[in-house]
């Protein structure tokens, strides 16, 4: 995480994917082991979503030969800088020649790119391979070690050890008897130049501390270094496990969902965000969209805080790119970037993107200019966790800066209409990516309006409660000249008003637009099948949506929005919707439950889960989609337990599917544990922590002690 | 050939792999088809060396159906910038789907090294894919266009496109009847914006030019355009065509060899020379070392003339480089880099090796800084080439001033020893590899010798005969200073003498090293071995080699050693030389022949034809062996038929093998093209041209009129 560089000037900054320290040749008898050859039987593949550690076991036949292949790996939870396989390999009709070459290969790339100078190879020892490598542009060097411990089988082991270019590899050579076992390990280590720890080392001295780690790391077995992997990871389930009672897919889609949480967050460090795959492809460059922001960060402030607070101190250690770009634009304040990756870069979206069918060039992707929403939604964060965290200490040292930077952003944003006398915010593209260029986006301009006020709240309070924070504020912001043009303006925002049918206009245009047969798109077998047929220029200019927007916002600022609004809206919008981005189904799902559609609701639980956990293979080949597993844990939490924080109040209104027999939730609020099970017939809610808890269960106020308990019977007509 | 670039600054300057456009992804029904799948039988695979025509044909079964597939592909002999292949699928067991994914695939590497920035991706009328990529250092900007062809099949196809990163295909989808035929073709081109036609062209003009050449192209048949190429090819053979009466794989050989030699020549551009794998591999990166002059000029000087020349050229062209070099070393004249790129250049070979197996690091490579023969090499072309052809054009333009500045540079390299009164040329590295830092390595000081030798007789002939040219050249490389120098320390050039064994020292110290039992690394299963056991400052200290050093030299400068001298050379040095080196087993073949050894100059020539035709499959993985093969050419045309330029003069002292029953060798002297016939009983030369030509049979002189043929029995004793 954090190692971004750019291949090239005509390319941008992403994270390089580094030497390969897990891939092995086997050879078997003269043959390279390949399960495309052959035929294998007892296939068995599992991650242990608990531990960490993933099992690859199958017997294999080749010209009547069968041999039996158990694979063992796992990155430590413990020491993040190590990977660790075991590997045994057992011949079960004869005896058999094994030749295993194994080691570190830099000749990979990014889909082409090479991030990478290649730097010395050296092997330690006879034994420790090394290699080295330096990010291009950026400079980050990468330490890689790795080591092969063959000391399990009493094999002897013939070896010797090949260079080739960007690769240093050893191969070992044995016979193994009928049934005897050949069982190995294989430890690695990455270290780069820009992990904290490496601050105060030079380069010799880093390489010198890889390799002393390595050497540490393998003197103990590959089961206790998993065990200790394994006792750190329990300490995480502990505070975060959801228990699903019902069909065992939907505890796994919840697990799944939590464990990837888990290691996309660079808990270690503040200098990272998290990227739209995580770390598992390459898919979106490692770069931080709004995803973060409305997607996962409810999981992390309700449940890890301070891997929350740490993903918003990224958003402000990257606000001077913000003002730079804001500045850039002709405007004031922060405007964060659309994509976000090393704190100095600023805006890093790309700017050419998929083939237009009309005219057979590249199109333009306008989102780096003009998707402008996630200036709000930074903020939206921010607020977010200030009102679940209690974290005065967060808001003091980085939160009150962007709240009132971002209020001032808009203020200066604003374009004043003569005509109609308010401030329209026009060409701008909202969450609904297939409108592009439009004028007084809903999301866009109340989430920008909703911004200016919650900013004009925070100056009034710190003025009070605060005003030596106010007076450096003021001076690094100009507070003073600024925030009299927000609160000026704030009231002349123009905001899209609900029609005779309830229906608030995406945009100008949008309810004017044609409409189109979209049955085919609907049932699509993969997404952006409208491409096929129509340019993006097409597209704007028919009523169909790539994702929730109207909808969208209905979520965030529901207190705003009445139920029938809501259902109308729903209703208007979802079947204009194609789902081409894995963030609608989430929020589709909740403003079903919302809106009292269980059924559909949980019909959209399920479609969700499946966009990386079920049965089409492709769907994840650019990496898992970090936004839509947050929404998997927010359809459980804040749709179908109903925990939501309404103008900083938590407020607990379940809706239950009728799939789902009970969910167990564990929650933190301002400081306090709580834990919520829900059945169909009682909610009952526990206060794990140390002070009193208020909250409300449909509109009606509780105050629950420290170590109490209470259980609701009914909850829903109670 | 010549889009030289730099990937990195630690890397050296080499031939980039371009975007791959032959490549396609086979669905069908459902399964991506692989030879690792299923089964196959029927299997064949043949390249014709008379067209360039590539064919594989097989039957596929997988999971019980069964298909026939046929592959056909060359690249154009006739149009250099086109690469057209056609396939036919036909389903043998029932109904099938296929989906074809082709296209151009930009994310290939030079092992893990990308050289190319990614430029503009672009479809033209739906169907013209381009593709652009600009080297990263050296900025040439390739453009590369591809097409598919169904108009030969009747069916409908269902086409769509793709564009990801440096990738841009088409996807075609159809259904194919059983024992229907699915026939198609792919044609694309290649330009570079160093083509010497787009020096006229803006880049916008080079793609339309392009893109008009590919759509001219695709009007013709997959048939018309390979009868175009192959008429071409036709021009070649009748000019070179070597028969061999006896084994079959005899005649391979010498036809792969042709083959090989004429694909590699970048005959149609003066700016290139060849790479030690000439276009085959990554291997030795595509720059030129002395392999072209030692090894393949020869071939082109009897054979293809303006071939031979345009390489010379390169050398001229390359000569500021050369003088650059020798002045950073403090020497004066042109002082050749041992590898050579793009003109401007100048030395490229990689500092570093191989890894040490003792210290674990990587060996330092010391030819770039002290392989010095190369300069003497490229000398000793020039002047053969001169001698065989009379080129005099060639000399006055490029060849004098060669002759004259190579030199110049030994008379400035050679160091006082005061001790012996004499000149000595220390730390340098011979032919033999495998020895370092060596003093008076008897190749580089006999050849040094005869390259002042020779520039102090052009000298003369050039005051003599052309002094205007003279004075050019004084004006060029300062003469009147520089060549009494020459002159002056000609004489005292030391040069090792043969011992009381009649052996040469290969250098000062070589037969006072310790001799180790090689038996194991002679009788080795892959080159190299050796250095699994010791490491090369081991070997510095044995008596071993890597290639013909001693032995080379007695082939080159042949008439300076008499039959005893060379016997008892090549008795001594062959037992201790491992042919680690691919350039070894040929100069073995000639010299063995030279000494009447014939049954072992036959079975070294099998050896050496067996480098890249032979059983062991992994040999040619980083590319032929260019130098090998043009060893080839020279067995059987300077071994065993005999034929050499001696001392301006050419000679034909035919040495056949028993198990060769007759050679007939086309050859050019001078204008004048030959035929020569060989058989056990007679050699018989026919004079195809227009003048007279001199030569001699076993030391009796032949003159032969034009149109006129000389038959001479029992020649060995005639």
């Amino acid at each position: 995480a954090g190692s971004f560089n750019k291949a090239n000037d005509n390319d941008v900054t992403e994270l390089p994917n580094v030497a390969d320290m897990l891939a092995m040749d086997i050879e078997i008898n003269g043959t390279s082991f390949s399960l495309e050859k052959g035929e294998f039987s007892q296939y068995n593949r599992s991650l242990n979503l608990k531990t960490g550690e993933l099992c690859r076991s199958f017997q294999w036949t080749f010209k009547g030969e069968s041999f039996a292949f158990k694979f063992r790996r796992f990155v430590s939870f413990a020491d993040l800088h190590l990977i660790a396989s075991e590997v045994e390999i057992t011949p079960l009709s004869g005896n058999a020649k094994v030749i295993i070459k194994s080691g570190i290969n830099g000749q990979v790339t990014n889909s082409g790119a090479q991030h990478f100078e290649e730097g010395e190879k050296r092997i330690f020892d006879r034994e420790f391979l090394q290699m080295l490598q330096t990010t291009c542009e950026s400079g980050i060097t990468f330490v890689q070690n790795t080591y092969h411990d063959f000391s399990a089988s009493s094999l002897t082991m013939k070896s010797r050890f090949e260079m080739d270019r960007r690769k240093v590899l050893m191969i070992y050579e044995t016979e193994v008897a009928k049934d005897q076992v050949l069982r190995f390990s294989k430890l690695s280590n990455i270290y780069t130049t820009r992990d904290k720890e490496a601050a105060s080392m030079d380069l010799d001295a880093l390489r010198t501390h890889s390799v002393e780690q390595l050497k540490a790391q393998a003197a103990k077995s590959f089961d206790s270094l998993l065990s200790e992997s394994a006792k750190e990871w329990a300490k995480y389930w502990a505070e975060m496990e959801i228990t699903v009672e019902g069909k065992a897919f939907d505890q796994l889609a919840i697990r799944f969902a939590q464990y990837h949480l888990m290691i996309m967050a660079p808990k270690h460090d503040a200098r990272f965000g998290i990227g739209a795959k995580g770390m598992t492809g390459e898919g979106y460059k490692g770069h931080s969209f709004w995803d973060t922001e409305i997607f996962l960060l409810p999981f992390f402030s309700y449940t890890h805080p301070q891997i929350a607070r740490s993903l918003l101190e990224y958003r402000h250690n990257t606000i001077a790119g913000a003002r730079k770009k804001a500045k850039e634009n002709g405007y004031r304040g922060a405007q964060y970037p659309w994509e976000s990756a090393w704190a100095d870069d600023g805006e890093v979206t790309p700017v050419w993107g998929a083939v237009d069918i009309v005219t057979g060039e590249a199109t333009k992707i306008w989102s780096g200019f003009i998707e402008q929403h996630i200036t709000s939604d930074v903020a939206f964060a921010v607020w977010q966790y200030y009102q679940i965290t209690g974290d005065e200490d967060f808001m003091v040292k980085h939160g009150y800066e962007i709240l009132l930077d971002t209020g001032i952003f808009w203020a200066s944003r604003l374009e004043w209409n003569e005509e109609k006398q308010e401030y329209h915010i026009n060409d701008v593209v909202g969450p609904d990516e297939y409108k592009e260029h439009v004028n007084n986006d809903a999301f866009t301009n109340y989430t920008a309006k909703w911004c200016m006020e919650n900013s004009l709240f925070y100056q009034k309070k710190l003025q009070q409660e605060n005003p030596e924070l106010y007076q450096v504020l003021d001076q690094k912001l100009n507070l003073s000249a600024e925030m009299p043009l927000v609160k000026e303006r704030f009231d002349q925002v123009y905001l899209p008003e609900p029609n005779a049918q309830n229906v608030i206009p995406q945009d100008d245009t949008y309810l004017s637009l044609k409409q189109i047969d979209l049955t085919k798109y609907k049932n699509q077998e993969h997404v952006g099948s409208l491409f096929q047929d129509y340019n993006l220029h097409q597209v704007n200019q028919m009523q169909v949506s790539k994702q929730a927007s109207v909808v969208m916002l209905m979520y965030l600022l529901e207190h705003k929005f009445s139920p029938e609004i809501k259902k109308a809206n729903y209703e208007y919008y979802e079947p204009r919707t194609l789902h081409d981005s894995s963030l609608s189904l989430s929020t589709h799902a909740i403003l079903a439950a919302d809106i009292d559609n269980l059924d559909l609701a949980y019909s959209l639980f399920e479609r969700a889960a499946r966009i990386d956990l079920g049965p089409k293979m492709k769907t994840s080949d650019h990496g898992i989609h970090a936004a839509s597993l947050g929404g998997i844990w927010q359809i459980l939490v804040c749709g179908f337990t109903g925990v939501r924080m309404v103008g900083g109040e938590l407020r607990i209104n379940p809706k239950l599917p009728d799939e789902i027999e009970g969910i167990r939730v564990p929650l933190r609020w301002k400081g306090n544990k709580l834990s919520i099970h829900l059945t169909a017939n009682f909610v009952e809610v526990s206060n794990l922590g140390t002070t009193s808890v208020s909250f409300s269960i449909y509109g009606k106020q509780q105050q629950l002690e420290a170590s109490k308990t209470l259980r609701i019977k009914d909850y829903q007509t109670a």
